[in-house]
């Protein structure tokens, strides 16, 4: 046994480097940037809460008390890290009503939790960006956040085509469980069955649908081996109803709505599902929206809360699967309408609708595109010490300082190493130059500048512009009173002061 | 009993408002900006570790189990919330080193927990944000921090002379020990008793500080009543070795590093602490930093896992009190060495250092001295809903759009109100003016455009400058055509687009 404690993290966490904290700083100020000009303020809630506030809304019900972070206060209460950025905007909201705006508009991001198994680019911390109306009854409110989605995702940088904001209502949702005899508190296990088997359309396709609908579906159905889930056992009647259901998305949204009319003229919440359903499809139509929203029955969404229009936000290019053949990237977020999440804490019932986007898988989305360049972090320019005496590294010191105040990133190298391995440092660091001043030097007035960026240009072949090489050799010498200008042009060809 | 759930948070925990949100984030950006300008790069760590990965560090050992989130993981080993940014530093290193250049120097912002008991301006979460160089052996490295911390509080707005990052070393304070008898791990709690008596001198003065040194202190020390305070039990000899050494700064750094090296001849180790502060002395003497850097022997920090320089940034500017008289703002930051952090978890020992700045207590200070000029922030330009017809709502959905092109945050009403609640609303939101179309404007292809925060100015009696009353007046009828033109004027006194 070693006496060295391990460095290790938990399961499912991840430290995160320069160029990813860069690259989601450029995302989230685009995302913002794009809710403000919609009129969302910002708010931002502690990432602690009485677990009671927050309810138990997650998707994997068949562990209630796995999902979430929790722990005891000094008082017994039971406190719970964030789960999403929701729960806690609904206590916000009721612990403030009185003196926010009405209708309140506004958005935030930050940390959530989940204490799940972690698997490949699911992790137990992530963050999520959420934009939320509370106090708006009419789905003009859920049409403007679908509509904002669109232009969120065109803002950073996806054009049409390469994803959808696709719309459901959890209403319709309602109607067909009413018409296939699923209404009631006491079905409320088998319609969460039914969801579920619904939302893994995409994966499974129709007939793996129709078998978790039915009896039950194996993870290999051709062997019959692997995972057997368990099936909702519904008759193959109401399989089919909710089949169609799900299969009800045509060309045109007023098509979608009139076969989903159909299917739920018999029960009163279904047919104002598919009113709102058609309210929602208009606002965007008039809008000009109908290619990146569209009305789409497969939508589930796996939080409980839900009491309305769902929304969620696909990517629909293509990316190559773990099992290398090429499938749809998918979702990035969603949300949907929660009317019942406030009324919990308060008299009146308040109406909400709000947006969640997955920060981190819509970064990983982007970045398969190209789309945030952000790859390589330029670093500080470095200055060498050659030279320990109190003379020598007082004049490192001043070049470090004068670099500083004309605005460009740089330092003089701290450790205790020889310049073999300050060379490598400075590679290590990105730096764009590395400042050397040996006593010849110093004497001469004079330092050599060494152009590292253009070093690696030059040994990874790109030699054919002998004219701008000789504009920039990879190392020149120049006089100490022009140390600060030297750099700047080494430094801004390399891409830019700090 | 009631139905529903009281809507409230955890005690110590609050909501950011977003007025606080943008003061935030631009001292954020702004301290960002100094460290890159140093070399440092960003890196962020989960808010979750392994309990043992952390330490027990805190300066509350009363309650070693307390001070910390803790709870456990599935497979029983416990996690706990950070309690400080340097601990999770020291692991990410040793987890990383192979791959980190050397010097590793970083920074990273973040939120941090305490299971303590809040109070007022303690919270249970709060904002940190730290830069640390590890690897480096040398104080220069201590130097270079406590400078970049300087000129961190001028680029925030800070003056000379409100400010000073004051240095000492526990080197030396150990040779105190040493030459007073306390030496040895036997002692340690007895040491500790001493460090934070020597840390209450700016609350309790130097005869509280005897009190703590010899048997102890009551709160009210004059009628002996309140909690009393157990003291270290020092003879008074050696408590005159303790208080000497408080009080032996100096108006120079000179003279104070004389003082101190007289005290501790007898300690090797407290004679290389002297040295150490000696040569910091120096080099910020030489870059000029001398009269916002000093050495002061009263600077203890409670963290136990310092073992070299210890810093600390303090506010000199007087506020007034609890009591209504004034006091120093006081400290906003500190830090130190830690050179056996990530030996914990390495063979070799690794030298490091670092500092904290408390973002929120730094941000409560610039505020106080109205640096932070984001007391208002200005909300969207509200387009009203006079008319709830379809072609009516498409007509304010169009304006909205036409405005958000142009880059200004505007947004419809989506509430169920009247004309008077919405404007009760636009005036909550701070916007700076509302559109109203009814139907002989629109029949008349026009619109007004009412200003509200030139009718706020004008409500407070700023009406002097009739010029410019007559160019802006509180209401006007534009053609519609014209609408972005007009309200990009109205905006733009108002304070500017988004």
């Amino acid at each position: 046994m070693s006496d060295y404690l391990k460095a290790r993290l938990p399961r499912g966490l991840v430290d995160r480097t320069p160029a990813e904290l860069k690259a989601t700083e450029a995302m989230i100020e685009t995302i913002r940037h794009t809710y403000e000009i919609y009129g969302f303020e910002p708010v931002e809630t502690p990432l602690i809460e009485y677990t009671d506030a927050l309810g138990k809304f997650l998707p994997d019900q068949d562990r209630p008390n796995e999902g979430v972070f929790s722990f005891q206060d000094d008082d017994e209460q039971w406190l719970s890290l964030r789960y999403d950025l929701t729960a806690p905007l609904a206590r916000f909201y009721a612990e403030n009503h009185e003196k926010l705006p009405k209708p309140y508009r506004s958005y935030r991001n930050g940390w959530v939790f989940r204490n799940e198994k972690p698997g490949p680019g699911r992790f137990r911390q992530f963050m999520q960006f959420d934009a939320d109306t509370v106090g708006a009854p009419s789905v003009a409110a859920d049409a403007e956040i679908c509509m904002m989605m669109a232009d969120t995702m065109e803002a950073l940088g996806l054009s049409k085509g390469q994803f959808v904001v696709r719309v459901n209502n959890r209403k319709v949702l309602d109607g067909v469980m009413e018409v296939i005899g699923l209404a009631g508190d006491e079905k409320a296990g088998t319609r969460l069955t039914v969801l579920r088997a619904i939302d893994k359309l995409d994966k499974i396709g129709l007939s793996g649908v129709r078998d978790l609908l039915g009896a039950g579906r194996w993870e290999n159905p051709e062997e019959k081996s692997g995972d057997f889930t368990k099936g909702a056992g519904l008759p193959p009647e109401a399989a089919d109803v909710v089949l169609a259901f799900v299969a009800s998305g045509a060309d045109s949204a007023a098509d979608t709505v009139t076969n989903l009319g159909k299917l739920v003229t018999d029960s009163v919440r279904g047919s104002e599902g598919v009113e709102e359903l058609k309210l929602i499809a208009t606002l965007v139509d008039a809008a000009g929206y109908a290619d990146r929203v569209k009305i789409d029955p497969s939508v589930v969404r796996g939080l409980e809360y839900y009491t309305g229009p769902v929304f969620e936000a696909e990517l629909t290019f293509e990316v190559t699967g773990d099992d290398g053949r090429p499938v749809r990237f998918g979702s990035v977020g969603g949300g949907g309408r929660y009317d019942g999440l406030v009324g919990r804490f308060l008299k009146e019932p308040v109406p909400a609708t709000g947006f969640s986007i997955g920060v981190s898988r819509l970064m990983a989305a982007l970045r398969t595109l190209g789309k945030m360049g952000v790859d390589k972090v330029n670093g500080p320019v470095c200055v060498l010490v050659m030279d320990k005496g109190p003379e020598a590294l007082a004049g490192y010191q001043k070049m470090v300082a004068e670099l500083r105040a004309a605005g460009i990133a740089a330092e003089m190298y701290l450790g205790a190493s020889g310049m073999k391995a300050q060379m490598k440092y400075a590679d290590r660091r990105n730096a764009p130059c590395v400042i050397i001043e040996g006593s010849n030097e110093r004497d001469a007035g004079l330092v050599q500048i060494k152009d590292l960026a253009l070093g690696k240009e030059l040994s990874a072949g790109i030699t054919d512009n002998a004219e701008w090489r000789a504009a920039r050799p990879a190392q020149k010498e120049v006089a100490r009173a022009d140390l600060v200008a030297e750099v700047r042009v080494i430094v801004e060809a390399a891409g830019g002061v700090a």
